[in-house]
């Protein structure tokens, strides 16, 4: 961030603020692709070095990207309980000036920005000091985990379009924007890294997606039951953005006539109340439909840790994917 | 993009219209920066061959994902005669529904399909077939350019929100959102993957800068002046979003008093009438901006031209070179 800074800055001063925000935006985030990333490495037999964990890193950049942009499309105002970019760059209307044009500079800065990031986790991984056959045998795997990320966030926002409530939808948006994205592609990445062979990336499968569509369903239950104070975010905002997760799916599919109309009416009512949410709130816990995501929740993570036992995992490696499951699915924010 | 049109439909067929739209929009390209690349690597000595058409060709990527962007950034309604991407996925909205959902739609679409064709864009040129070592020495480059891009267009929009006016900001912006990156870099690209000495890269920036300088002022002029028929955007467009081009900049420095009260209320007036366009035209013309600019992209080519021949740029390219830089600068669209 430093070189990139410096780049910036070279450029124009003021485009200072530019990296002092994508800087603090970093600092907040739970950095668990590049945890995945380096055990995959080092499940590999590889030793650890500074150049996997410069390599490793580059996946945060590829999250501030997606989260930025994310931000953006769900017009979020919150991001780590600090206002999201595109708010940030907005703020010079409370100084006066053309308020229209200061929150249509907010969004092109959040894309601009979110564009850099994904520049600069290119930049950072082919930068890491990892040489160039075992890079570019590991490259084509981070960029079919971007195509995947965009194609999930894609169907996400598709399905929020239409206001589509399929559990299967639901699951495959789980799949390929979080389970592929948050954890079995930068296993494979550092895999790939390291040199490890088709039994240990399809190990990494195995307990990858399952640990990382438990990851999701967890997030899935904190956007809508989490405490803000841990995650960042305002209670609801998810039931007001109309997210179509699978808790909101299963809700669906269970809820009787009354249920079904309050679901219908209240997800993705932007003015909705407090009391409005704890409605919301209450038919996802009387459809069952928490239970149900809570025993799936336990089930993927059985599974994945059962895949890890009978797998090729080396070393402090496999110890450390069974601790990093329990953290990613058993959170608080 | 067959490649990656069947590795969408795989995920769900519902992803079909986000690559036939990429499709459909590299259709009706310039593909300059390919070119530049192109010739960047044959007047390095190297030969004509398939691995460079593709590493070159993804140039043309990384310019779909810039205009996707910026064309949401603007508020664009058309691109290339064609409606602009978010315009197209916002069009659910004419057949029903919630309106203000699919305009919402649109801009993540739009958002989305840009941020895949910036992954797209370094997934063709790893996958070109140019050596990892080769690939390696160049990609820097590469990433030095996207950074310079959205350095250039933040800088634009900032100016756009602030209102800016200066000459210097202006000549900025130019340097690095189109000289940079239209000309100078991708013949560094091209120089650098066929193995190109420093002599030559220099002989490429003494060439590229001014070329690309001259591009833009002449895609500034047509944007104000242009035939819509030629230039695919609508006629007066560049006027009503309030583009501070160096055409506008040096109208302010030269206007008198009533012209400057014109330029200030009517530039980036986006409900604007025609009447208002051939008023801010007449400015442009009376204060000799107009010709000021002609002047200049005449000067730049000149001095391009005069770096192509005193440079040790071999064969053909040459004078491959020395067309590019009367059809970047002398086009009528």
């Amino acid at each position: 961030m430093a070189e990139q800074a410096s780049r910036l800055t070279a450029i124009d001063p003021v485009l200072a603020p530019v990296t002092e925000a994508v800087r603090d935006f970093l600092d907040g985030g739970k950095r668990l692709r590049p945890a995945f990333c380096y055990w995959g490495w080092r499940g590999a037999g590889a030793p650890d070095c500074p150049e996997i964990i410069v390599a490793a890193a580059s996946l945060e950049l590829l999250q501030a990207a997606a989260l930025i942009h994310d931000d953006l499309m769900d017009d979020s105002n919150t991001r780590r309980g600090k206002p999201s970019i595109h708010r940030q760059f907005a703020a010079p209307l409370e100084s006066g000036g053309h308020p229209g044009r200061w929150t249509d500079f907010g969004a092109a800065a959040a894309i601009l920005i979110g564009d850099l990031c994904l520049s600069w986790c290119d930049a950072m991984i082919e930068s890491s000091g990892i040489g160039p056959t075992e890079l570019l045998r590991a490259k084509p795997t981070f960029q079919y985990m971007r195509t995947e990320l965009m194609a999930g966030q894609y169907l996400d926002v598709l399905a929020q379009a239409t206001g589509g409530t399929g559990v299967d939808r639901a699951l495959k948006v789980i799949r390929y924007k979080a389970a592929k994205y948050t954890v079995e592609r930068p296993l494979h990445i550092g895999g790939l890294l390291a040199g490890g062979q088709n039994a240990l990336i399809e190990t990494y499968s195995a307990y990858g997606l399952p640990i990382g569509e438990a990851f999701q369903l967890r997030d899935d239950i904190l956007g809508v039951f989490g405490d803000p104070a841990e995650t960042g975010k305002p209670a609801g905002d998810d039931l007001r953005e109309g997210k179509r997760t699978l808790l909101v799916a299963l809700a669906f599919e269970r809820a009787g006539p009354a249920q079904r109309d309050l679901l219908e009416q209240s997800l993705g009512d932007r003015t909705l109340d407090d009391q409005g949410v704890d409605a919301l709130r209450a038919v996802l816990v009387e459809t069952d439909a928490l239970a149900a995501v809570e025993a799936l929740i336990e089930r993927l993570t059985a599974g994945a840790l059962h895949a890890l036992d009978g797998g090729n995992v080396v070393g402090d490696a496999r110890e450390a994917l069974r601790e990093l499951a329990v953290a990613a699915t058993m959170r608080a924010g």
